[in-house]
């Protein structure tokens, strides 16, 4: 490897060059460089824009790197547990099977930094993988047009035009779980939806409507939450929803986490499932095989979505023409103990 | 920062300086150098040498970085799930909370490659969290003996005397676990133990064989099993135990995927819990809370423990005199539903 030339190595410029051309310090250039993310961002901007004119875009030549062997940028900024976990688990092991160190940033507090703008300018990553980034569609609009190589997984908000976006089946695979209500009967069906701002939310969502629109009907509003997809928000939507005059039959949730609280909430209440409620949730989860009964839910391909985005980040690093893709891997229907006929 | 001189920098020796002291080509020299793992053990080993003899043993100053801002790798050779995924997530934070990348090395596959011995060479890291790493001890003495800075977090095996160790305090939280079951009434008590070679296993059983042995018995090797820690070996081996003549009154569970398996197993065969059986696990993750009835546990600080690994490396690097640290964070039974006195 290190014999050959790579695709994308470019002229390097020395921190000094940066420096006089900017009028900036070393030490500030330095600092930028480094990645320091206490620089202000229009100075940040300036050493960009510096370095793009110097002809050297690609920071991690400086540290004897070469876009074959740099390493690549994973952002997760969420609890790495079941989920997100499993899809950094998956990016972990495809990158080194490519010999590619992986730079991981992670956990719920990386959503109050912003180390996307900085991405071009260190030294360390010569691409990145960005898993459900909480960043605006104008943010990464920015990343692109610095040239940054850099792939979606699981995008949370509309992907801007020309990117490489890599996601689930949503939409498709919540269509299936309603129709597979609608086989078994059921006609009143409550909702427990994800955050509205994110893309997953308003896909399932798509196809939870296109189901019961093809069986001719429509979501009641009254049955219907939008809650932060966790167990204690499932569990608190669902027992409104329980406690209304009129009931549902069936509880559609957005996750198996969801679909868990509304379990919780569904015995709290001395409601036999499958027999009183029918309950199906989304993304076949550890915990959504443990409960009795177990959960009826969607599987989400998580490992193939951590692989498929690094084989598409390698093709964008090594300078194929990609103009814009949309990889959307299949999902499927898992039946089981949660979903039943509706009571007589 | 980066104006101040940083604790540990050191002369550098250029790729040509090392060619020429091993008689080695330029092009093998930069291939040890960054990190390329094809690379003979041999080869690196004199690569190694030479760097030392030449007093250059922090390979990340050739990339522009120094002590004070190189990345730190991070090895988690397993799925990044609820347990160790919450681990990995705090040492993530907290890096970024002190600006330093982390360089992450996750998943099972990475137990079949051996990156230890490549770490001192590496441009990209100026130290290592190693969590429940796979290696023998002689391998981390290794490490050890090569200078390079270290916190094992969470030991599978005995750690090698003069090494920075960071772990939950398991027999302790497994002898008040057994305690609670003794102090409910239990005397017929089953083991379904971890993996016998492993740390975290033989430290639990301490602890459980203490607290029956301050209650004047031993543990009834008729009732013990040794398996590995997944729900579908706690399922089996439960059932094994509970398919006896005079079966167990009580489980303790090596931890609380081996708990829900039991609990499966016992639902299985018709029993109630805590009525027929109590069940109990250890490590409070997300499956101990969801099932019905929930499982008595004992919580581990994983959060806490992954940012102690940080705070004590962060010390090693800076040089700080610390011959040998044991950091052992206190753990807390927690009661809930699925324990309870023996059937009469």
């Amino acid at each position: 490897m290190a014999e050959e030339p790579a695709a994308m190595v470019r002229p390097r410029a020395t921190v000094r060059e940066v420096a006089d051309r900017t009028g900036l310090s070393i030490a500030t250039v330095s600092r930028v460089l480094n990645g320091n993310a206490r620089v202000a961002a229009p100075t940040r901007e300036r050493v960009l824009e510096a370095l793009i004119d110097l002809g050297s875009a690609a920071p991690f030549a400086r540290a004897g790197l070469r876009a074959g062997d740099a390493p690549i940028f994973v952002r997760c900024p969420y609890e790495l547990t079941d989920y997100f976990g499993l899809i950094v688990t998956a990016v972990a092991e495809e990158l080194a099977a490519r010999d590619r160190p992986m730079v991981l940033d992670a956990g719920e507090s990386s959503q109050q930094r912003h180390p996307l703008g900085n991405l071009p300018l260190r030294v360390d990553c010569a691409g990145a993988i960005l898993i459900l980034p909480p960043e605006d569609t104008s943010e990464l609009t920015q990343l692109r047009r610095h040239g940054f190589p850099f792939v979606i997984v699981d995008p949370r908000t509309p992907p801007p035009t020309d990117s490489v976006v890599v996601s689930a089946a949503h939409l498709r695979g919540a269509q299936r779980l309603t129709e597979h209500l609608l086989e078994l009967g059921h006609r009143r069906i409550g909702l427990l939806a994800g955050p509205d701002e994110w893309l997953a939310s308003r896909e399932r969502l798509s196809g939870h409507v296109a189901a019961l629109g093809q069986a001719g009907m429509l979501q009641d509003p009254q049955l219907t939450q939008s809650i932060r997809p966790t167990i204690d928000e499932g569990r608190a939507a669902a027992s409104r929803l329980l406690s209304q005059p009129e009931p549902p039959t069936a509880l559609v949730c957005f996750n198996d986490k969801v679909a868990v609280g509304a379990l919780l909430s569904a015995q709290d209440a001395g409601l036999s499932v499958p027999e009183d409620l029918s309950i199906v949730g989304f993304d076949d989860s550890e915990i959504s095989r443990v409960t009795r009964p177990d959960i009826t839910t969607v599987r989400q391909p998580l490992g193939e979505l951590g692989r498929a985005g690094v084989a598409h980040l390698m093709r964008l690093i090594d300078g194929a023409p990609i103009d814009e893709v949309r990889v959307e891997l299949s999902t499927r229907l898992i039946i089981r103990g949660s979903s039943g006929p509706p009571p007589a």
